[in-house]
């Protein structure tokens, strides 16, 4: 039997369908054409394709812009939105439009074009944590930007067009529709029960352990009651933190452990699928943009999913916003779990 | 430069990059494999493969759920919700769940294994349409439902899984979240200024003619100001009127037209690309739903989308509900109209 399931925080129905798999599915697996070492950008010796860099990770005393990096962080080349000029807001007839002013970087997260996350060193994960957190502070500092997306595209079903691992930050001049969702849902349920929305969902997952994939001393990794993606994730601190700017060098530590954990069982128990990662953390705070889309620091807890693209968003996602997921996460949950204690 | 677009009806804002469009696509084609035709479950003859019919239009006396039909109705056979049962909702711990109650339906719109609809003609067209009032009519009397979505999903990017021309059905016992958005819109602009709001976009539309595909005397299709995938359009009904079902047969006949000329030119011009087709129409109407999810007969107005699925939904857009779109709507606009003129 079906059942619908709604998420807590986005509050959004998933249709759970265990039937549905299986059904005749037809899962096409897209390999990404490999990039010509010529034509990567990201390549170590490639420093002059890209813009100049924003940060980097490097051996010490080696000049900027040249070999000898770890981690490198660029503007993107084809920027969705641009850095220089005002923000113009404006009406157009009927309509409301702004200027794209923004900023939209990527960090490139190793020399090598196939050392995907998982197969990283420790260090090196954290390293690319050290680099998103760096950038995260720096553009907090620019009063025209609201809000920083960091999120991970790998694979072409996930919307990636480059194999070279990478992930990029947005930094916008307005508070996503996602964000504002989740902030006025954990606002309301701080209200309501003067607690944290975030704390009561770990709670209620350690508690039962049904979902729990992994969890370290910082970190919980859970498959969410609803899931709209088979196999998704969610990796929640365990302390309370609205920013993931703040977060210390231990936490990154404890982080880039439990991404490596999960990112692995992915690629054993699920043949490497394609995947989004994002990063939800608070808009940026200062008293100018002190306006309903803030969040107390007690109320909203940052927070990463990861959701692989084994099934396509179709016509019945974009009609309804709810999603249709032929698996559970309980199950979901079982195969990483083993993933995870066998890798 | 780069420029946001807020959507008047969903609050979202667009990302419009148009300088990302001349970096290296790797547009995947995927060729959907053929359905062999002793697997395929929408041949004529192959009735009994399906469930029994719901409703079908076929030749004057000729015996339901054998050959000889036109369009045939069934139940999906791997259905997201099943109709059996009373509708339970409880709280599972922390968590809110019900069961999978609600209807799942196909409408196969030929028994042809690849008459797609642009290529039908306008009376098979039409009959799809009278196929999917006939069904929500039906569906609107159970009052355990409260919404039911008529959608496509056209090629495996879109979600497809049978190449077999089909539209779906689904009916359920919520109001899908994008149904409460466009409604609570749709009521505070009606309330705000005495004017409703489809009627507005389309006056606006029509007034530069800069997005609009095709016109015929009963529907406007252009490409939405803040369009979220390329070469989206909304195909706009004339005459105010919540509820799709009660559409007149002249109604549906131009709406036959407006889908034909439409798909045709994306057909022609796009290289026949994946694509979801959905209409937005208002939730059943009873006293017992009178909630504040309804509509007035005044404030909100049916309508079709059609995404074509070029791009991937990746994580930026999961992480902030925005969109990033490399082709703006004039642009888009230009192409279709061209292809519908020529086409």
């Amino acid at each position: 039997m079906p059942e619908l399931r709604k998420d807590p925080v986005g509050g959004r129905w998933v249709v759970f369908s265990p039937e549905r798999q299986i059904r005749p599915q037809r899962y096409h697996c897209v390999e990404m054409p490999a990039t010509r070492p010529e034509e990567d950008p990201f390549l170590e010796g490639h420093e002059a394709y890209t813009p100049p860099e924003l940060y980097a990770i490097r051996q010490n005393g080696v000049a900027p812009n040249g070999p000898g990096w770890q981690v490198r962080v660029v503007s993107n080349r084809f920027p969705a939105l641009r850095v220089e000029g005002d923000l113009d807001k404006e009406a157009v007839g009927f309509y409301d439009r702004m200027n794209g002013i923004g900023a939209h970087e990527v960090i490139v997260e190793t020399p090598h074009p196939n050392l995907v996350l998982e197969k990283q060193s420790l260090a090196g994960v954290t390293r690319v944590l050290e680099a998103c957190r760096a950038r995260m502070i720096d553009l907090s500092k620019d009063t025209r930007m609201h809000y920083a997306l960091i999120f991970k595209n790998h694979g072409p079903r996930a919307g990636a067009t480059l194999p070279h691992p990478h992930t990029q930050l947005i930094a916008m001049p307005v508070t996503p529709i996602v964000v504002k969702e989740k902030l006025v849902a954990a606002r309301a349920y701080y209200m309501g029960k003067d607690r944290n929305l975030f704390e009561d969902i770990l709670k209620a997952e350690r508690r039962t352990g049904d979902r729990v994939v992994f969890e370290n001393d910082g970190f919980t990794v859970f498959c969410p009651f609803a899931s709209r993606f088979p196999f998704e994730t969610c990796l929640m601190p365990r302390r309370q933190s609205a920013d993931f700017q703040n977060s210390s060098d231990g936490v990154l530590l404890l982080l880039a452990e439990a991404i490596q954990r999960v990112l692995g069982a992915y690629a054993s128990a699920l043949n490497q699928p394609d995947y989004n990662l994002i990063l939800h953390t608070a808009p940026f705070r200062r008293s100018r943009h002190q306006d309903a889309w803030t969040t107390l620091d007690a109320d909203f807890r940052w927070h990463i999913e990861i959701l692989p693209r084994l099934t396509e968003v179709a016509g019945f996602e974009f009609g309804t916003g709810f999603y249709i997921n032929p698996t559970l996460p309980e199950e979901a949950a079982n195969v990483l779990r083993e993933a995870v204690t066998n890798g």
